[in-house]
């Protein structure tokens, strides 16, 4: 049975245990959550690793990093190093989503020192063994898709991100739609090339049950991929989009026929004013399962700052109702992020969620900043540095300073607000 | 008479044709606006500066810098490369907030080296001119502070923020409050604690007049202080900032009469779900005087970050309605700015306005977005580069990867969906 079978027989596994401490809530409600799909616990059966999350309705904020090779950049070392800053820092899941020759080893290495859950797009192993072997994505079999699904599935991949709503469909919508910027997933863009060299339905789509065979008998997590996803402010919300998210209503309703776990990815470039019917549609048009999104970035022209486009995007989003953020780092749109871009990228998005789930009165929430407020008015500067985000940062910046042994900071020096307050109470 | 007098009487002035240039917009309207008390232009008649900036409503978000000597850090030096990043990076206005031994010849030489409009806040200068003949801010005059005032006005100081609603009754609104972190506004704590001492009313309200008349001879903005502002989460939107808001409404009208152009201080620390009330209130209890918020900062954890945490907030901030943000950085609660400091500062805070006025469907943002993701389809890096927020840092980060000649960059390599897609157009 997959863990989906199993809370709609009324059990309560590890899993949800683990979930329900985490999250303070009552075990049987993250059970619920689960049968009646608003949330998921993405974990492959045969892997087990320390921090088990869940994600969904009533559950803190996830945040997830992306990493891995990229064909121009290949370092097992470097992405173990990315690894492991992600989950220091407070990923809660990572995905691996290496490109080039080395991505098996990055994979297995990755899953072996992984403390979080692992997500992978398989299609792009699928297209890397293909070119090794002289072929091209659009030569790809169903086979060649289902034995690369199959081998990451029993390597203990916990959620996989499948394009199986770039259709014929979409794609037509998307033409007719004439956008500014296309398509800018990798997924979405190898099942284009397949069907416009093919001229028929994605075999995603075609064989979509064969594909949920697979992840269920691993119990991996399917991740419905938005290959059509804004990647312009411009394009953001338009019928390429809503055509795709459509179909991954049916789709999520078919992977949970089958027992297998879903989370609905969404975009993208999203103008700020969007954000909200953004996250509403997808809820209303995939019976609220998990929305995992990318950023979203607010504008086009952050490169270098991206970070901070995708942290505004995400904050609303997620205080509307995203249960996941994908964070975005300073190199998105420029280069393969390094280790402190991935640092930025957590960073950012944690406040993100961080700040979405004060907004929405969650109490670990409301607790943390309470106790920071609290540090402040102290002038206790080693709760203040403790309590921050990143207390490295916090203590770096201080001890850069000029302060001495002066219990306020070099802000107002001896004009110190708190300090006047706390004198003229006398 | 002064501009707001001016626009009453129908005149349109230069300056207004200056805004009406940069906005796009007819001067007709900033002339309306500024006589409706809806737009403000901040500018000292006796001073002339290159970059004459309106701001409120209908008009592009605006940003301001806060920059000023600590009194454990004065070095004009410093101060002067803080303004000339400032402005290089977009600032519109710049804030001397300096303290100690320094100020006056710190003041003078950013007034004289500034293409944009200055702020200060009076109260900081004589505070340190009483502190020199070893007295204490509880032991300050009307006359110390008129005079102030106007020698800053003199000098050709375009807005001052003055706190004249740190009022008794909004001192005892906060004291029955009990509040979490009090006051955190400098200008708020000296005037509690010089009501406390004094047992009476603060001065700047009772001789509120006497101020605007200095204030109306040199045509100086006064920008009314948030010295409540909440500086918790927890004290967001509570009666101690209420309070005072309401006495603001009432200052403003009384600006007006005067012929003195007005802008509103906002908070603070707010969570994200307050946002909204915060400006609404604050435009219904003000006539619609232009809006100018401290970030606002969604979480109070994000030391280090403040920058991402006030971008969050002053994006939603402005796109419901607040005109001017100023920036907070990543040093806000733990030190003084240094010049980089200042630069991530401005950056957040220009990508925070710039995705507002973008939600707000403003042609010039819609246009530059556009302009961007036409030259990501192109895979045109100059054009990308030029149209980012940060040109400099864009092209760092892609001249720091291993891209060599390669048309796309190394975060896919040959996977690029761009390209891939061009070619499946064949």
């Amino acid at each position: 049975m997959t863990l989906i079978e199993k809370a709609r027989k009324g059990i309560i596994t590890d899993e949800m245990k683990a979930v329900a401490q985490y999250e303070e809530i009552d075990p049987a409600s993250i059970r619920d959550g689960i049968a009646g799909g608003t949330i998921v616990i993405p974990k492959n059966k045969l892997r087990t690793f320390k921090y088990i999350r869940g994600i969904g309705k009533g559950l803190r904020t996830k945040i997830n990093a992306n990493i891995g090779s990229s064909p121009y950049h290949m370092d097992v070392d470097e992405e173990l190093e990315k690894l492991n800053a992600a989950v220091r820092y407070g990923a809660d899941s990572v995905m691996d989503l290496s490109l080039g020759s080395e991505l098996i080893k990055i994979r297995r290495q990755i899953l072996k020192a992984s403390d979080v859950m692992i997500g992978t797009v398989p299609i792009y192993q699928t297209a890397f063994e293909l070119s090794a072997k002289r072929k091209d994505i659009t030569e790809m079999s169903m086979n060649d898709f289902l034995a690369t699904v199959e081998r990451q599935a029993k390597e203990g991949v916990d959620f996989m991100t499948i394009h199986a709503g770039v259709t014929m469909e979409a794609l037509q919508a998307m033409e007719r739609q004439k956008r500014v910027l296309d398509v800018v997933s990798r997924g979405g863009a190898f099942l284009i090339a397949w069907m416009r060299k093919n001229k028929r339905q994605s075999p995603l789509y075609e064989f979509y049950d064969d594909i949920l065979d697979v992840l269920a008998s691993y119990d991996v997590t399917i991740s419905l991929g938005d290959g059509m996803r804004p990647g312009a402010i411009s394009d953001a919300t338009d019928r390429a989009q809503i055509t795709e998210l459509t179909c991954l209503g049916e789709l999520a309703q078919r992977a949970w026929d089958k027992g297998v776990q879903v989370m609905i990815e969404g975009p993208g470039h999203v103008p700020l004013n969007m954000i909200q019917e953004n996250v509403e549609i997808q809820k209303a048009l995939t019976n609220e399962a998990p929305f995992y999104v990318l950023g979203p970035l607010v504008t086009d022209i952050a490169s270098g700052y991206d970070h901070i486009a995708g942290a505004i995007g995400g904050t609303l989003a997620a205080y509307y109702g995203a249960d996941f953020l994908c964070y975005v780092t300073p190199s998105e749109h420029l280069r393969l992020p390094t280790v402190d871009d991935v640092i930025e990228g957590i960073i950012a998005s944690k406040i993100a969620a961080h700040a979405a789930d004060l907004a929405k009165g969650m109490d670990y929430a409301v607790e943390m900043d309470r106790r920071m407020s609290k540090a402040r008015k102290d002038l206790n500067w080693d709760l203040q540095i403790k309590t921050s985000i990143d207390p490295v940062k916090a203590k770096r910046y201080r001890d850069a300073s000029e302060i001495g042994e002066h219990e306020e900071c070099t802000m107002c020096g001896d004009y110190c607000a708190i300090k006047k307050i706390r004198e003229s109470e006398g």
